[in-house]
Parts: structure tokens; sequence; C-alpha cells
């Protein structure tokens, strides 16, 4: 068969084979029993504070330049995991199929997932799979939890920051939801943009001995300027960003021009923002710019006492506010 | 707004109201942070060793007589570990949300949910939700992830299954199945079959005492048929069942005749299927049917050495194999 049908979810023996022949050959490790009702976690792996998360997976098109709702499925909740300060170990995954998707398509996009799970050094522990009617579902959708360990003695969080902390963003904004965007294909537009779909525990991890560390978060839905609102409206204190110092792609700068998107409200999907005591900063962008990943890290504002919103300073000078976001300007796009 | 629109998933203002209003709101307990990236475990809540399982939903129709998409999320993913001998205590949730779905309806399954977990003793502590365009969902789909803690010393599995063992079932089978499917409206029968969706660790708790304790699986898709073929699969032991020895409703018998399926093959979400030593089987039995959800159980059958295959013994004396599932007799029942 190349296609899925409705048979690979009724608990059966094509759904038996399905689960060996892609899912259990692809994610193959050592804690993987996909003949139990549940997995014990090796008890020696979890010193530390255990902390979980969750997230869902809808992405359209199910491949893009950069990566697929595979790999996303991985570093989404890597990242969320990463950015509290935690080391992911544990990922438990769902897969929700539509019939009719090519298993060949499905292979792939395994395959991405199980190679972005062996680099994040995170094992898949637990899994299911349903198959819904041909016009229920998009192809796939998938839903991961992880579980991680962090130092017990970290401590991060939104009731830590100050006025005058620094905000540091660390590479290009937009780069994901454009190149997502363009994959569909629906505007005649072309370029070559890839989603920065990346596991950001290099990043994350590498500033965690810095004491003046306050909090960090990866700007996916609803982009920088999302976090920026969720960190004024969680602690109370006003934000000043510098325009210019928000690092941007120029294609994702032209693109966004052509279709009235604001860049700073999309998603992307290997960054990191974080807030730290203004005396290190520059400290924490030196360790950044080090990295691969981070070389384009910016300084992009910080957190003020006199402002009572958040202020985006216009590169000619002027000022405005950066609004909670409301209407969608890009649905889909983890 | 009466229903969901695609911006209830778009990471600003109507998400947050969306999870604010509906899902914090009814599943609320002092680990839930919506405004967290991942929630630290209480470590003095995990002593034993950790189990984890994860299982998604994608029942139609979303609410049927007896429970709904909501409470069998919480059940599903608690059985899972309630079988392994664990006792669940986390779960993380996902919700996969169709734009145009009544918010009357998510708000009831939420509500469900959430008094099924309080029911069962578990806190939500992670939660996502997506909307996907109309026509690309059926209505809401969920997946779960448990966390729970088994005792270190208890070991079950089907490594531990002899032959000679005994098989019980808590109760009668197929309820689920039948109920779903009157619930579909799609024969024009109708019928007053209530699910047996139900959280199973009462039961399966009430048998961890005992010694010659082999292995326990809930029997949900492909039904108490599937669980026999299983243990013979993995264990390499033949099975002999006893056809007038398995609790069945009446009216699910009658719905089965009517539409030619076997009630062997359907679903359960509140029950278990048990191996155990035949010198406790009695006791078992005895504990079983004290219990209020255990009051039809049954020993149907035993482990056996001379056959090599799951043989029916039929009430008339005659003998047939029950084999493997292929095709799929009702879909989308959970």
């Amino acid at each position: 068969m190349s296609h899925i049908t409705l048979a690979h979810g009724n608990g059966g023996r094509f759904m038996r084979e399905l689960i060996e022949d892609v899912f259990a050959r692809h994610l193959k490790n050592p804690l993987l029993d996909i003949k139990a009702d549940a997995t014990t976690l090796p008890a020696d792996s979890l010193n530390g504070d255990i902390m979980i998360t969750t997230d869902g997976f809808t992405v359209q098109p199910l491949e893009f330049p950069g990566g697929d709702i595979g790999s996303l499925a991985i570093h989404g909740t890597v990242n969320d995991l990463s950015v509290a300060g935690a080391k992911a170990k544990y990922l438990s995954l769902n897969v929700i199929i539509e019939e009719g998707l090519e298993l060949a398509v499905l292979e792939r996009i395994v395959v991405s997932l199980g190679k972005a799970a062996v680099e994040a050094g995170v094992h898949i522990v637990a899994g299911d799979t349903k198959v819904v009617p041909r016009g229920e579902g998009s192809g796939v959708y998938l839903a991961t939890t992880g579980i991680g360990i962090k130092d017990p003695t970290l401590d991060l969080g939104m009731h830590r920051i100050q006025t005058g902390d620094a905000i540091l963003v660390s590479g290009p904004v937009g780069d994901h939801g454009i190149a997502v965007m363009l994959a569909r294909e629906q505007f005649g537009l072309k370029g070559d943009i890839q989603s920065d779909n990346a596991n950001v525990y290099p990043l994350t991890q590498s500033l965690l001995h810095l004491h003046g560390l306050r909090f960090m978060r990866d700007p996916t839905r609803g982009g920088l300027a999302t976090v920026l609102n969720e960190i004024h409206t969680c602690s109370g204190f006003g934000i000043r960003a510098h325009e210019s110092s928000i690092p941007i792609r120029e294609p994702v700068v032209s693109v966004c021009e052509i279709l009235g998107y604001n860049p700073l409200y999309l998603a992307c999907e290997g960054r990191v923002v974080t807030v730290i005591d203004n005396a290190q900063a520059g400290q924490a962008l030196g360790i950044w710019r080090s990295l691969e990943q981070g070389k384009d890290a910016a300084i992009i504002g910080h957190v003020s006492s006199s402002d009572s919103r958040v202020i985006l300073q216009t590169e000619l000078g002027g000022e405005r506010y950066l609004e909670e976001l409301e209407d969608d300007p890009l649905p889909r796009i983890c």
C-alpha cells in the first residue's frame, strides 16, 4: 500500500505494521517499547527538577525550506524546555494522520523527526497514532510532550525581570513565517528564505552560568512583538525597543513590504529572546555571537520604568506602540 | 464570539482569552501556569518509578451516551498508566480545534475533561491549543500524555505470562464501540447503551498485591480479541477462551447481530483484561466482583500450552480462531 487507509488506525494488523515499519524503525531507541502501555523513565537520568511541556503542530505545507513538521515537532518542544533553563531528555509523540496521505511523505517526516531527536539528544519514549477520514485532517498533525531536567538552583522567570534589564534576540526574526508562507506559493512569490527551525539548547545553555540572566522565551506564534507584550503584561514594566537594532534579513523585509506584514509579529522557530541584567548584556551578546547559531544576535532594547507599554523607537527617531496581536497575519505556521 | 475562529490560534489576544476563559478556568490547579513555557513537577510527588504514556483522541461524535472526547482523553491515558501498575499523577493536554466549532461545545468538553481529571486525581500541568481551518479537522482532536508513579518492586508484563495462567475481564465488552456507533445515528438504530468510558485505576490497584498478577491491558481499539492476540504474539503461548464466559450485554449482542459486528473486536474504554496465576484467579475475581465497576467480571479463558493460536470455544462445543484484526469494523471510536 502506498497511501494511508483508515485500517492503519484500527488497532489491528495494518496499524501494527505501520508502527513497526515506519515509526519504530526510524525512532528506535532503547526506551521505545511499542508493545507496552507505558514506559519507565530511567531514574538515574532524572537528577534535578523534572520539567514538562507540550506543543501541537499543524503547519502547512508539511515540508518547507529549512524543515518540515517532523523536525518542528522536536524543536518546538525541546525549545520550550530549553528556554525554561532545562535540558530536554524524553518526548512522547502523537500522530494524527489523514486517510490518503502518501506513505512516502509520512516516512520522510518520521525520518526527519528521528534525526532531529538524535541531534537534540532526546529519546521518543511513548507514541500513539490515529487515522482520520479524508477531508478531516490535512495530511498529518503532530503533538509532542517533553520531559526535561533543570538545575534546581536556577531561577528564571518573569518575576526576576527588573527595570534597566537588557533584551537580546539571538538572530534574525521572521524567517520561519516567511519561509512557510512562500512554500505555499499562494502569492506567486519565490525566494530562497529558509526557516530558522532549530534546537536552541546550545544558545540557552551557554547563558545559564550568568547570574544576571532573568528570563528566556522563544518567539514562535506571534513573533518577537508578542514576547515583548508578554514581558510587559507579566512584569508590569514598559519596554523600549530600537527598530534599527532588530536583526531582520533583507529578503524577509522585502516580502513583508510587498504583502504588508510586520516581521516583528512573524514566527521564529530557532531564536531566543533573553532578558538579562544590563551589566551582563555585553557578555551574553559576546557568548552568543561566538556561536554559529547566534552570530547575528543583538541587544534590541531595555525594560523601562518610564514607559507603560511596548514602544518601538523607529529609525527616523519616531515612536510607535507594538500592540498585542489581534488578527492573524499568517495562520498555520507551526 | 460564539464560534472558534482562526484568530483563536494565532498567539495573540483571542488565543489568550480562549485559554484563560475556557481552558485555565475549568482545568485550574496549582501547577497549571498558562504563562510559562514549561512546568516543574513537585519532586516529593515522584517517589517510585516514573512512567510515561500518550494517547490521541479523534472520536466521532464528540459527545455520546456515557461520555465525550474530554472524559475519554483523561481516562484513555490514565488507564494506560493504570494497567502498567502505575498511579497517574500529571497530564499534558494538546487540543487541535477546527475553525467554526461552537464555543459552547468546546466548553462542555473542557468541563467534562476537568471533572474526569479531578475524579482520577490527576493534574493537567501543560497544554497547547491549535486552530485548523474549517474542513481540516472534525470539531476537536485531543492528545494527552500522562506521567505516573509505580512501585519499583512491581514487575508486570508479557514476559511474566506462563501457561496455565487465567485470563480475566473486568466487565462486559463492546459497550463503548456500540454506544458511539449508535450516537452517529447512521444506521437508524436506537438504543440505550452507555459507553463504559471510566477510570480503571480502582480495578487495577485492587489486584496489585497479588503476587501471581502477570499482566494487565485495557481492551480499547481492536477490543478483547486484539488483546488476546497481542498476548499470544508477545508471549508465544496459545490462548483458549470460552465464548459463554465472556460478558456481553444483551443489547450489544442484538446490535452486533443486526449489523454483522463481532463484539469481541469492539472497543471498551473502562475495562481491564488481566492475566494471573490460575491459583489466584478466584481471589482476583472475588476482589473485582466486590467493586461496583467489576461486578460483572469473569474468568474468560486460560493461557494454553497445547494451542498455538487464539482459540474461542463456542457455546455449542465448536472451536474457531480469533484472528488478528484486519479491516476496521468501527473507525473513530476513540
